[in-house]
C-alpha cells in the first residue's frame, strides 16, 4: 500500500525547543506535544481534566476525526452534559509521545544530524517509556498553566499513564481513574504485542523500518498486528454474540477465501487501521507498554509507589475483560488500600470485553459521572 | 528459508487406489494415510486404541520423531505399562488427512493431471472437514481389519476427530476420549486462525501458495501463525510462571530486539515449527477446524448427533484451558446426558492451559488409564 496521508494533517500543537530528556538517557533536541481541548478552562485554572488515550487511540477524543471521518473516539463520554462534562470541565488531550498525530515520535524528523531535510527518526527513535509520555503530557500541562488537574481519565495504556501521573506528578492530579488497565504488563500480553511486532517485521514493505524511502508502508504486517490485538479487545462472549459461526455466504471453494463473518470484520479492522496508523509508533507504543511496571523501582511493591499519596482514585474494571482482568485492577485497588490512600473499586458487569471502556455501557458512565462530580465538590468547583 | 527436507521422509502408509470422496464433492483418486502403530493386536483384534493428533501434530506419538529427533508427542502416555498400555493395547496414530508427514495432503502430487511429474495440490488441495479426516482413519482401520476400536482418544482437534468417529461410526467406536475439545470451534478461535492465515498470506515466500516453485518456504508467515497459536495453548499463568516479566539481559537499546524471555520462546516456537511443518497443511487443517459443528447438521441439536449411541464416553477438560475451555466440553457431556448416553466427565485442576493434555499431569494420566482399564474390562478384554 502507498503511503496514507494522515502524516501532512495540520494538528494543532506546542513545540518544546528545550526537548525531554528520556528514560533511556537520550534527550530528545526538540518537543512536539499535539493536543485537543474542549471547553472552557476557568478562572482558577481548577477544571482541568486530562484524558489519556489508548495504544491506537489519539487527541482526536470528541469532535470529527481529520483521518477517518468518524465520531470521536470518546464522543459518548466527552461532552455538555455528558460524564466528563464540558460544560464544567476544561478537556484536555494530547497525543502520546511516540505516536503518529503531531507528536514526537519515529515519523518526525530526526533532530540528531544537521541535514537540512532531516529524515524521519524511524526504527531509531528512542525507546521510550509510559513515564516519558506522561513527562511529555506535564510539559504541555505546565504551558497551559495548569498547576493542578482536577482529573485524569484514561482506559487500557490510557490508564497506566493514569496510574503514572499519580505516581510521578502526585500534587498535580486531584483524582486519577484509571481504567481497564494494570500496574504491568503481563506476559501474555507481551507474548500478543511481540506477535503483532513480528507480522511488522516479516513484511518486506516494513523495509528494515525505512518504509519512507519506498513510498510505500508495510500493511500487510501491520494489519495482522491489528488482528490479533483486535481479538484480545474483545471477549468470546461479544464475538459469539456478533458473529457466532455465521458464514459469510456458502461454504467457500477454496480454504484461501473468507468464510465466516468474523473474518471479514477482523481483515476490515486490519485495513482500516493501516490507513491511519504508522507501523513504527505501533513498535514503539507496544514496547513501552511492555516495559511498563510501576512496582519495579520499588522492588515489586506496588503499595510503596503510592505512599503518602493525597490524590483520590476510583479503579474500573470490566468484567469479561481478559486483556486487563478485574484481578489486575483490583490488585491496583489492594496497594492503595495499602497505602492508605482515598479509592473507590468498581467492577462493571459487561460482556464487552476490554473494549467496554469505549463502548455504549450506561453504568460505566454512571461511575465516572458521579465520580467526577463528586470529585469537582471535593475540591470546591462551583456548579 | 530453503524447504526442509520433513517431506522427503519415507513414512510407513498404506495407499487407497480407489481414493476418498470428499465433504465438498470432490473425490480424491488416490488416498495414502501414513501411520505408526505400538503394541501387538490380539488374535480377536479387539484391543485396538486409535489416537487422533491434534492441529501440528503426528503419527509418531511414542518414538523419536525421524525430523526433529524428539522423543514422540505422547511419549508420557503411550507405552509399556503407561495410561494408553501398548503391554494390553494396540495403538495406531495415523497421519490427518491434509497433513505433511505422509498421507494426502496439499503437499501430494495432484490427482487430477496426466501429467507424468505431477506437481503438488498446494492450495488447490481441496477444502477438507474432519469427518473427511475420520473417513480416511476409517480406510486405514478396514484395512487393518479391525471392525470395532477398543477406543478412539484424542486432544484439542484429535478430540474434535474422537466426536466424529462417535457420530459418524458408532458401531465401530466402543469407548471415546475426547480431551480438551469442542462439538464447534468458537468465533474467538476462528479469528486466532485467521491472524494465522493472514500472516502466512502476506508472506512474499508464501509466493501465492506456490513456494515449492521457488525452493523457498513462508518461513515468517508460517512463524507468526504458530507464535499466536502458541499463546492461546498456554495459560496466563503457565506464561507469568514460566518467564513473568523477565528480561533476556539489560533493557534493550532499540524496541526492536528481544527484550523478554517470553519473546525468545515464543521466536523459537515458531522458528523451530517450520522446519517440520508445511504451510499449506496449515491452512488447510485449520479451515477443516474451523468449519466443525457437530450439530449443525442435526438443526444445531448436539444430542440429536449422539442419539442411539452405545459407545462408552469420557470427557476431560483441564481447568485453564481458555483455547476450549471446560464449558463447551461441559455442553458435550451434557448432550450425552441428555441422548442418555454412558458418559463420565472429568475437569482436571491445572494451571497449564489447553497444552496440558501434552504435559505431565498425573490426574489427567490417572484419569484416562482408569477409564481405558475398564472399558477393557467391559469390553471382556484378556488382563
Amino acid at each position: 500500500m502507498d503511503q496514507p496521508n494522515f502524516a501532512n494533517i495540520n494538528h494543532s500543537r506546542v513545540s518544546f525547543d528545550d526537548g525531554l530528556a528520556l528514560d533511556c538517557g537520550v534527550t530528545l533536541r526538540r518537543l512536539d506535544v499535539a493536543f485537543r481541548t474542549y471547553g472552557s478552562l476557568n478562572a482558577e485554572h481548577s477544571n482541568a481534566v486530562l484524558v489519556c488515550h489508548a495504544l491506537t487511540g489519539d487527541q482526536y477524543l470528541a469532535e470529527r476525526h481529520p483521518v477517518t471521518g468518524k465520531d470521536g473516539w470518546w464522543q459518548s463520554v466527552v461532552g455538555p452534559g455528558l460524564p466528563i462534562d464540558t460544560d464544567r470541565f476544561f478537556v484536555i488531550c494530547a497525543n502520546v509521545l511516540g505516536g503518529c498525530m503531531g507528536s514526537t515520535g519515529p515519523c518526525s524528523p530526526r533532530d540528531d544530524t544537521d541535514l537540512a531535510e532531516p529524515p524521519p527518526w524511524g526504527t531509531d527513535f528512542p525507546p521510550i517509556t509510559i513515564r516519558d509520555m506522561v513527562r511529555a503530557q506535564k510539559r504541555l500541562i505546565d504551558h497551559l498553566g495548569i498547576a493542578r488537574l482536577l482529573a485524569v481519565v484514561g482506559g487500557s495504556i490510557g490508564g497506566m499513564q493514569v496510574l503514572e501521573w499519580a505516581v510521578t506528578y502526585p500534587e498535580a492530579v486531584f483524582a486519577a481513574v484509571p481504567i481497564a488497565c494494570a500496574a504491568k504488563h503481563s506476559a501474555q500480553n507481551i507474548a500478543f504485542n511481540e506477535v503483532g511486532r513480528q507480522a511488522l517485521y516479516g513484511d518486506p514493505d516494513w523495509h528494515g523500518g525505512r518504509y519512507w524511502e519506498t513510498g510505500r508502508v508495510p500493511a500487510r504486517g501491520l494489519a495482522v498486528a491489528r488482528m490479533v490485538a483486535h481479538i484480545t479487545y474483545l471477549s468470546e462472549q461479544a464475538l459469539m454474540r456478533k458473529f457466532g459461526r455465521r458464514l459469510r455466504g456458502t461454504q467457500a471453494e477454496s480454504p484461501f477465501q473468507d468464510v465466516f463473518e468474523v473474518e471479514s470484520y477482523l481483515r476490515h479492522q486490519g485495513g482500516s487501521f493501516v490507513r491511519r496508523f504508522d507501523a513504527n509508533s505501533y513498535l514503539t507504543i507496544t514496547r513501552a507498554v511492555d516495559w511498563f511496571d510501576l512496582a519495579a523501582e520499588y522492588d515489586g511493591d506496588l503499595a510503596a509507589a503510592f505512599r503518602g499519596t493525597r490524590t483520590r482514585f476510583c479503579i474500573i474494571s470490566f468484567s469479561s475483560d481478559w486483556l486487563f482482568p478485574t484481578e489486575e485492577n483490583r490488585a491496583i485497588a489492594r496497594a492503595l488500600n495499602q497505602a492508605a490512600a482515598n479509592v473507590s473499586f468498581v467492577e462493571i458487569a459487561t460482556d464487552k470485553g476490554h473494549d467496554a471502556f469505549l463502548l455504549d455501557e450506561p453504568d460505566f458512565h454512571r461511575a465516572l459521572a458521579g465520580f467526577l462530580a463528586g470529585c469537582a465538590e471535593h475540591a470546591g468547583l462551583a456548579e
